[in-house]
């Protein structure tokens, strides 16, 4: 056994140095992409000009972000959206929808990295009004999932204001949450603060759909 | 005393007559724009376009509308947004902040006019995707207007929680409320609706900051 294949052990190796790899271009991409951002305004900014900066293809850019808005929000927007709707999706039958988005979101709750990336990207979007579209975009994708979630759980349509109003306050709180943590410089517990704001917002709203028992199971 | 006199009496008439001209311009922009959106779709629609099926100059068209985004919510959004502002202000300052909100939007119930301008505006939201983005910023402005009274009256900073949950439940009611009300065809109160969703969403909100008597007055 060489030293090379001490350090890169066969099978395994490759695969650890190309997971490697990405990351890094996906990482360089989205540096690349604030920085031009920061700089010329995200509207004025292309796919090309991103992939230059990264010294990629615009092919490599596209296997790594579905489109620009992607790489604003990217990992800590659509990737945890899409975590978010698996879990609802495998959480029990038998859970109140109100008391599955409760518990789903508080499992999905953002490590100190994501939290980083989230409050440069806050910030880029308090000097650059044109984000603040992409954010309530993102939050809009969100609201929706819940909506079709406790619609879907409770045979309601999801027009019916019950499933509405779960998904509502949920934004809300995540919204209002992000707004207060951002403002303190995220110092203060941004879970702690959205699981405070959503109790307040569906105190009041009914835990099950009108015909049948609140918070009771099934 | 001529005829013509009659029906256009000195100094009222002229103003009359312009105001009855202007209305009519206003409309046939609204029309010729909605018209337009649902046959070529909002992006692809320019100003110009709008005008010229309009008959009048672009020049025109700027008159009566900022931008394209105000043609599409114009009367029934900005209008509103304004008449909102203003009623918020002028609400007596011993009211507690939830409670002026609440008072401000019941009196800005729209009528029936305005009810159907918002049906054919959402049913084309259904249709073009790409109009939900208008929609969300109208959202977004409405909810900073609320935000920014509250913490006006409060004393809050409009990044505090509390101001944070007040506007985003108001936001969240209407928007709620619009949904179930358009996909029921607009049948049923839209006003009820709003106040029962806004009710129940802030059932648990403090009815003041933290540091003053809940739902006391001053």
């Amino acid at each position: 056994m060489t030293a090379s294949d001490l350090s890169v052990p066969p099978g395994v190796p490759a695969v650890g140095r190309r997971e490697r790899r990405k990351r890094e271009t996906r990482a360089a991409l989205e540096r690349a992409a604030l920085r031009l951002f920061a700089e010329k305004g995200y509207e004025q900014t292309t796919v090309e000009e991103i992939a230059d900066e990264a010294d990629v293809a615009v092919r490599t850019f596209f296997r790594y972000f579905a489109s620009k808005q992607h790489v604003l929000f990217g990992d800590v927007g659509h990737q945890r959206i899409g975590e978010l709707r698996a879990a609802l999706a495998a959480s029990p039958a038998d859970l109140p929808p109100l008391e599955a988005v409760r518990t789903v979101l508080d499992a999905l709750d953002l490590d100190r990295d994501e939290q980083e990336q989230i409050l440069v990207r806050l910030r880029l979007m308090d000097r650059q009004p044109s984000l603040v579209g992409v954010y309530l975009m993102l939050n809009h994708e969100l609201r929706q999932i819940l909506v079709e979630f406790v619609a879907d759980r409770t045979g309601l349509a999801p027009t019916d204001p019950y499933p509405l109003l779960v998904g509502g306050a949920a934004v809300t709180a995540w919204d209002a949450a992000l707004s207060a943590w951002s403002a303190g410089g995220g110092t203060t517990s941004l879970a702690a603060l959205r699981r405070e704001l959503f109790a307040a917002l569906t105190a009041g709203v009914l835990a099950g759909p009108p015909d049948r028992p609140p918070d009771g199971p099934g």
